[in-house]
């Protein structure tokens, strides 16, 4: 499984992913699935992908390839971010296996995968949007800021109650990480490292980057001083009638 | 759907239930989920239940009526909580129609259920059970003091930061409380009232019962304070590096 958050605020952009992938509970393995296209200047764009992994690396050496050999469609060959999520769109239908047709057999295997594309094109506001396995896309919203892919039910409280689009970019990209932690603590099918960008409206790069593993301070003060703060702030809710206080 | 959580600390029980049940999305009721047997001075029982509301229905029935007609077998003729655990286990599993049978067709109607199990009996420990449609069941414990049922994901982080055997009784309610109140707030299947009881440990009758509704005073506090709260843990997480603060 997987658990990707994208966040929408006025200020910017913000991508989370955690990296476990596994085929079976005794099959286990770290895999980026957070990828980043940078034309500084010019546009940038975040891909997270939750789904069949085979199906989502071909999808990204295409969309690579895709630039480097400036073919007629490729993510810098638009002006519209919307017909960047068409392409990619595109890209992901042809990149599934089709395991259902005759020849390749009923096998149960699924090799579908969602996306979630982000970015900025310039000229263009930024924006995100859902890729289904169709090829079809939904974009966040002011009513719904944040797009999610995966196991997205444990991490999905916090940012129902806080994100807002004026909600500020690095506090966006603090829920995300307190997102990504409820889900992994509860979890086992979402794991450590987790990726983290920020691309800030104008920026046309990508603004900031990190991996957070366990031991990185940052994240392990965060593990830490988030159960402690919650601890706190039911303490502190309204009393019961009957505990007088 | 359902969400229903039960707490065991070292202080007593905590039990919440949400009351919304739907058919479909355009066949959505109110039920009661919680339901409460008190034999005051003797032993004080909650089951709530998660499933088929025939089922679950059905089993309520026969369980009063078990303690009415004094039979052999009901809620009041066990020294041990397992025992009463067995014993409801057997009800339930008697309650549930058997849809795959060749005469009732495989109509896809699952009639299964899922119940949570809570009390003490006179001269033991309070304890909680998970019973399963099966019948068996397994308890709470110091490492493990909560049990959900229903669409638990989306309360799961909040107990599993907050609650453990130390903490306080109320302070358990109001954990279960927020985390109901999470669910309904990112989940349409889950909704108020929410039935809230307490049993002490030592009590041997229902300490205290509540029904929360979405005017109640102490819910709409909770509500609107929660997030409060929340936003301010967040903005005072630690800083990114580049935020030099």
């Amino acid at each position: 499984m997987t658990y990707c958050v994208g966040i929408e605020v006025d200020e910017g952009l913000v991508f989370a992913a955690d990296t476990r992938t596994n085929a079976s509970l005794d099959d286990v393995r770290v895999h980026r699935k957070l990828h980043e296209f940078e034309f500084p200047g010019q546009a940038a764009f975040v891909i997270m992908a939750a789904g069949n992994l085979a199906t989502t690396q071909l999808l990204i050496s295409r969309l690579r390839r895709d630039v480097e050999e400036q073919r007629e469609q490729n993510l810098c060959a638009y002006r519209h971010l919307f017909e960047v999520a068409e392409y990619v769109g595109r890209i992901l239908v042809d990149s599934q296996v089709k395991s259902s047709t005759p020849e390749h057999g009923h096998d149960g295997i699924n090799t579908q995968a969602t996306l979630i594309l982000g970015g900025q094109v310039g000229g263009e506001q930024p924006g995100m949007y859902m890729i289904y396995p169709l090829g079809n896309a939904i974009a966040a919203s002011p009513e719904t800021p944040f797009l999610q892919i995966g196991e997205s039910k444990y991490g999905k409280p916090i940012l129902d109650r806080i994100i807002r689009p004026q909600t500020r970019l690095e506090d966006a990209a603090r829920t995300a990480i307190v997102s990504l932690d409820s889900t992994i603590r509860s979890n086992l099918s979402v794991g450590l490292p987790v990726d983290l960008v920020l691309i800030r409206t104008g920026d046309l790069r990508i603004s900031q980057r990190m991996r957070l593993a366990g031991d990185s301070p940052l994240y392990a003060e965060i593990h830490g001083s988030w159960s402690h703060k919650l601890e706190q702030a039911v303490a502190s809710l309204p009393g019961f009638p009957w505990e007088g206080r």
